[in-house]
């Protein structure tokens, strides 16, 4: 099963860290962007080059220390199809490399679609008796607002055991409470969702009881992690908001249960850019992510031990 | 402003629908494969070439006739890199012709994500002194489920007037109920969200008062659509969910105001796939679209009259 896969390769490597592949413009360092302009040319080619190289020294640096990645679709999106096509191939080369590979596409469509992104992104899309299969990852993040219907065309995907879902249920954002946090009978919107999330995942589970449908919990709110976990103890969390966004060790400590199994923590920023933190012109780009993954596993380590 | 440009269009065709392009490998002619095929080769490269030249056709075909597409990234994303590049030539295509361009990328994200994409959607992406713009459009649709922070990155563009944005308010998909109509202190999660569509587009308003952050709310649920109507009179609604999903002239009669303004209503495969409805192989599949949209303008013609 997917999710057992993610929960072993975070034992072996005793880190229950996902790094966040979100380049921008201002995270990836200029020099790269110089080489890929010798390399491709002018125009959205060359900036998804220097994105793609970036990303692929991400994933050298890190490959015996973090288990997983999330790859931030949007980002690789503001560069158009070259920047998809870079983004396929960083998704590649992490696979190649060992890591579980998330696919951060943060949508929630009208079930007709949803059928077409489920095979585009799990499953191959079948045209002309070709068959293509673009994107290499093992989960991917949806929005549940549209409910079940919206969901249902990815849990065939994860009743076979090869791939996961993590659904939005409260979002590390302070704006989230607007819609997240009205209350509902009792009840809070988020909560009404992680009981969906639950509902769906029901026949999907892993050999530890943990479903391959799985939850998005902030770091930023950890009486909400807290309270969510008590109410399901084998519901796995992705525990964005680490880091630059002010989540920490402590704060995400009740995600795991007492094994410390159950939840992976993602930072983005604070290991991509950590090298903008001294006087550096980028080129130990590496180095300093690496510092800056072992710092957060540590800061981890001291709140989760994984046994 | 961006909405009283599609307003204008809607007046002068005297027809408030949208086409949905949304292209998947049972709605594309099995001719135009075969012909892509001879002209790419294999792979996706040949299958997203079959995939514009239906959408170009289709764009062809109801230039005269419909104000404004609406342009599926789901389907197009499903195609990897190749099939992205399709669809920026064919919302580079339907802005040369003259339509009003809507993304549909349903994406909801954090804000820093919300940023990045934003740029690349609506603004330009500036990388080492070039700068792209990869998708002709005039409006996104966007899901709310974050809150605020998560649609304000794209209100500045709101503001200057170029550009509009479509928030889920209430979806045409039957599971839409599970969360959008959860009961939450005398009014629902869909009234919650209409209301903060609301607040966001205060300052984004249009000529006639409509604001150009904007609400999507699905065909299916015709007294939806009356009561927001009721309580937002200058609040524009993009109204999917025609033809294939259930709904029909009558249903969305209420989504107008009394001059005929104020929506569009959008089908996609009662159009895409009309061709599909006799015997046909494909090769009409113009003239058969055509001759859906034109059923589907005099079926709102009855009950809404543009003035």
């Amino acid at each position: 099963m997917s999710i057992d896969i993610l929960q072993e390769k975070i034992r072996m490597y005793k880190n229950p860290t996902v790094v966040g592949l979100d380049p921008t413009p201002d995270l990836v360092p200029q020099y790269l962007f110089e080489e890929a302009k010798m390399a491709a040319g002018l125009g959205p080619e060359a900036a998804a080059l220097a994105y793609e190289n970036f990303c692929k020294g991400i994933l050298d640096s890190l490959k015996d220390l973090v288990p997983a990645v999330k790859v931030q679709t949007a980002c690789f999106f503001g560069l158009g199809g070259a920047g998809i096509s870079a983004m396929q191939r960083v998704m590649a080369y992490a696979k190649e490399l060992g890591y579980y590979v998330i696919l951060d596409c943060m949508r929630g469509d009208m079930p007709e679609t949803a059928e077409v992104l489920a095979r585009g992104v799990f499953g191959t899309v079948e045209i002309c008796g070709e068959s293509f299969s673009p994107y290499a990852c093992d989960a991917v993040t949806l929005n549940g607002y549209l409910g079940g219907d919206s969901i249902r065309p990815f849990l065939p995907y994860c009743r076979t055991g090869d791939k996961s879902i993590f659904v939005l249920v409260k979002t590390s954002n302070r704006s989230s409470v607007e819609v997240q946090d009205l209350l509902s009978g009792g009840r809070v919107v988020h909560t009404a969702m992680a009981d969906l999330v639950n509902r769906w995942g029901a026949d999907c589970k892993g050999k530890n009881g943990y479903s391959q449908v799985a939850a998005v919990v902030g770091a930023t709110y950890p009486e909400v992690i807290k309270s969510l976990r008590e109410k399901y103890d084998r519901m796995f969390f992705l525990v964005p908001g680490y880091g630059a966004q002010g989540g920490s060790g402590k704060s995400v400590q009740y995600a795991f249960d007492r094994f410390g199994h159950g939840a992976a923590v993602c930072a983005s920023r604070s290991i991509l850019g950590a090298w903008q933190r001294g006087k550096s012109d980028g080129r130990d780009f590496k180095e300093r992510a690496r510092e800056a993954a072992e710092r957060m596993f540590r800061n981890i380590e001291k709140y989760c031990m994984i046994m």
